[in-house]
């Protein structure tokens, strides 16, 4: 099966086409967040390095958020495009387990939280766990304070693995924490999603059934949507970016 | 500090651009060994989509082996050329721990072994165990035949991760092993080095002094010098490669 994996939902963005679970290819760039400029251009050039033509894929797999709005939905705009165009299988990946899955399955059941910045101390977050051979949720994915996840892990007093999106603030907000004990940092170069990785999980994943209808995971309303709802209280929009 | 790092040790060629410990752009092929084709033009590519010019590094990482003899000089070789010609440092780090330390570290203690398939049943091994935030040699990096390396094993009774070029004769030697119950195998998506690895090993390491005295571990000489031993009895060759 030949997969093309394609993750932009935060500052790095990654590619990946593999056969099954060999990788071909794979591109990632972190130095930008222009992901409209190369989205395209790098698949194209992975593809073309393989030898591939676009309609010799199978399967397209995209890390389907959290992360930014327009990270987002520029994966998951030219995902549903492709595999509409190429009348293929479409699979989502939450974003936050391409990093998480490979992390926690080294780590023999100590659970691996992942964390990407929402601004304003906040975090999307979630937990993952290898046991007996299965990838379990140790956290289901959410956005909320970096506190209440420090609070949540004291309050479950059990060492856990911490990677992702850090800053001072945050580092700082660990070592006043009553939790501090507990959690181990990981370095860098874990928390880079790798788009192989991705086509990984998304190998043997349940295709999209109806692609139309696919959106991404944000996990909270866009501001504007905030301000929309002050503005009209009680009209509650289920989908906004989808009626938009 | 802005690093150069490159791995074409064997089939996979990765190429990293870092700038300390943050990635800044990375590509992986797996599908070639047309290592002296890719090599160079993927390093261009990458300096040049981070903005940067030749002269902006500061530091070349390269994995210098074991691995395939051709694949090693070609890395080599050309972080020689670029280290002399751009006169900034050379780090030498060895292929086998690119992957072996990626996988220590989130192994709290439990050794992992990395093999390089090196033809005829033998195998290029390591072994890595991270104790107490360092990164120790579980097992020196050697030639060894595979059948060596599984009673290794048995005799140290120690749970080990195996990871790296499996072949079918390789798993079934495993499974018939009695070390098979100590010998848990990783998934292929571990035995791919990242060159964004490779750069965070050779980031803090000590600068190679003598530029043109570095040469690559080959571990085991070619079938050439073989042949040339055996008909030379009694005049060993230290440094075949370089004298030639």
């Amino acid at each position: 099966m030949k997969i093309l994996a394609i993750d932009t939902s935060n500052h790095p963005l990654s590619i990946a086409i593999t056969d099954d679970d060999q990788l071909i290819a794979t591109t990632t760039l972190n130095l930008t967040k222009n992901h409209s400029i190369y989205v395209m251009p790098t698949i194209e050039k992975l593809v073309a390095i393989a030898g591939w033509q676009p309609a010799d894929l199978d399967r397209i797999v995209v890390a389907k958020g959290p992360g930014s709005y327009t990270g987002v939905r520029i994966a998951v705009t030219t995902a549903k495009t492709l595999a509409d165009t190429l009348q293929i299988d479409l699979v989502g990946v939450s974003s936050l387990k391409v990093i998480g899955a490979h992390v926690a399955q080294l780590q023999a059941g100590r659970p691996t939280i992942v964390i990407f910045n929402a601004r304003r101390n906040n975090v999307f977050a979630a937990g993952y766990q290898a046991q007996q051979g299965q990838m379990n949720e140790w956290l289901a994915q959410q956005h909320m304070s970096f506190e209440d996840l420090l609070q949540l892990v004291e309050e479950r007093q059990e060492a856990v693995s911490m990677v992702g999106e850090f800053d001072a603030q945050f580092d700082e907000q660990v070592a006043q924490s009553p939790a501090h004990s507990l959690i181990t940092r990981l370095p860098a170069n874990y928390a880079i999603p790798s788009a192989y990785d991705l086509a990984i999980l998304g190998r043997s994943a349940q295709p999209v059934t109806q692609l139309d209808e696919f959106v991404p995971d944000y996990l909270r309303i866009t501001e504007a949507e905030a301000n929309w709802q002050k503005k009209h209280p009680g009209e509650l929009k289920q989908s906004y970016v989808r009626e938009v």
